[in-house]
């Protein structure tokens, strides 16, 4: 907040919509109630996995070839989303791994993704004390940064501190934020299972996050633009992280490809108007990769991919709706 | 480790140096002995303190001319380094903040750098799942990086697994880790304060890290490439995970703007052959933007920045030669 930023501010209180249609959070749960399910598509770009319709030169990550071919399967794949899936969610380090080259192309994916009426969760896990933070904050949260998400992950391991930069983003411009509190990896529990007065780590983090998660609320349905990360491999915490925060979405991986069932995966939703609701279940790889979609046939590949879409669809729309 | 990479491992053992000679702890204890102090300068180019030696255009992160703005600035800075400091650090939010261009100019900064044989420890406190992890790693620390640093910054919230890609490019390719253990910012207590059994989290932290500090121990000085980020601001805090952790390398962020001395901020270091040593202290703000650097005259603004150099080199100097 040391730079002047009048200028941008003037411009976005003229063209952003009212404070209360773009929060996060009430875009986010009205979209998945009228889609029926929460099925986040994690944009995951694999370099070994980039199916041979796609696939350029050497595909190493210092071929400038590579980053073009990454960047038309992404946008092949935005493709068959709109409609169907509320938000995409594009892992960074995949787009770090191929340099600047790398950082136009997820420019690009995030641009078209919103033009398609996608919302974009940056998963970048970021976390650093203040002036870094803003920094990052510049980068992804702001209506003139370069990639423009509508939600970012971020860590907490600093402090609560270093979530302030991103927490004023949100209350400004409608912006969503996921904090880690139990990841789905098998290491998770090393600082986070460690046992603190009253519980784990994990959920000291979970309750300290309740006074940010009730600030972010929504006017609309409720629902907090504090999210958290919450691991579909863990259901029985994930149901321990809803106590403390009932009203946090959840953003749930571990889905699919790390074992995790669609009924595990919403096991902290809670009842809402038409069925269970409360945060986003994600699968990258399973329905980027599928088995059928290594083909060179445009029409093969898209049919494999909508495919396992609908799949994902069917299984994450009946846990939701199950009694 | 799933992509092939034989081609890139035949390139690498054709061209590095031995496994001993390639070792970070090593390289970085040796120069730090030859130059006397642990000085790291910070590369945290804030923009709204860039000197108007180098302003260019609105000076607004969307401006493309901000990125060259940046790039001038750095370059300038670094040629003032040969033969005084060791190591630099670069802040990746500063340059993710203007896009790919700032991932253009951070590439470039860092291949100068290495030119001038500085050491680059990347500032990116990355931290993720497996494939992810994995990304992160080849992204920064493999041969054809785009971005090559010699070290990079960890968050160990995830666990153990999640820094192992790291860990295996540090025995591989020499590089060195710095896992955030008690950071320097207010709110580290938040989750690193935190009660567990037998001390803290910060502390159980450092204990989990003692296998793989022993792992890359260096086979000339015997202290370790993984090493940890202790704050100045706590010095107490820093003799404890020096217990803990007698060989990992410090980094100590917050001595000078953050208001840790010169005294606290080597208070984990030990006896050398020649002074203290274990670590490097860095120093960005207080270097990169003195009161006397606000000029537009090439030289007065190169003699405002030797001047804080030395400054630190000698306050630095002093602190590891105290008895």
């Amino acid at each position: 907040m040391n730079e002047p930023q009048s200028e941008t501010n003037d411009s976005v209180l003229s063209t952003s919509p009212s404070p209360q249609s773009s929060h996060f959070a009430d875009r986010l749960i009205e979209r998945l109630r009228e889609l029926g399910h929460p099925l986040c598509v994690g944009l995951d770009p694999h370099l070994g996995r980039i199916p041979p319709l796609f696939r350029r030169g050497s595909m190493s990550p210092a071929d400038p070839e590579c980053a073009d071919s990454v960047r038309d399967f992404l946008l092949a794949l935005l493709d068959r989303l709109p409609g169907r899936v509320a938000i995409v969610k594009p892992q960074i380090a995949f787009f770090e791994q191929l340099g600047w080259r790398g950082m136009q192309v997820l420019e690009t994916v995030v641009a078209r993704a919103r033009e398609l009426d996608l919302l974009v969760l940056l998963d970048a896990k970021r976390g650093d004390i203040g002036s870094t933070a803003e920094g990052y904050a510049r980068s992804y949260l702001e209506p003139d940064s370069p990639v423009l998400a509508d939600a970012i992950t971020l860590n907490p391991y600093m402090g609560l501190d270093t979530l302030e930069p991103f927490a004023e983003r949100a209350e400004e411009y409608g912006r969503g934020l996921f904090v880690l509190v139990k990841t789905s990896n098998p290491g998770s529990g090393d600082v986070q299972d460690r046992e603190v007065a009253g519980g784990c780590v994990y959920e000291a983090v979970a309750s300290s996050l309740g006074e940010l998660a009730s600030r972010l609320e929504g006017p609309r349905t409720g629902w907090s633009s504090l999210g958290v990360v919450v691991g579909a491999t863990y259901p029985e915490q994930a149901e321990r992280v809803r106590e403390l925060l009932p009203r946090a979405l959840f953003l749930v991986p571990g889905y699919g490809a790390q074992g995790g069932s669609a009924a595990d995966a919403v096991r902290g939703f809670t009842q809402g108007p038409r069925c269970l609701e409360g945060g986003i279940v994600n699968s990258g790889r399973a329905i980027l990769f599928p088995d059928d979609g290594v083909t060179s046939d445009a029409v093969e590949w898209e049919k494999a991919i909508d495919g396992r879409i609908d799949e994902a669809i069917a299984e994450l729309g009946e846990a939701v709706t199950a009694e």
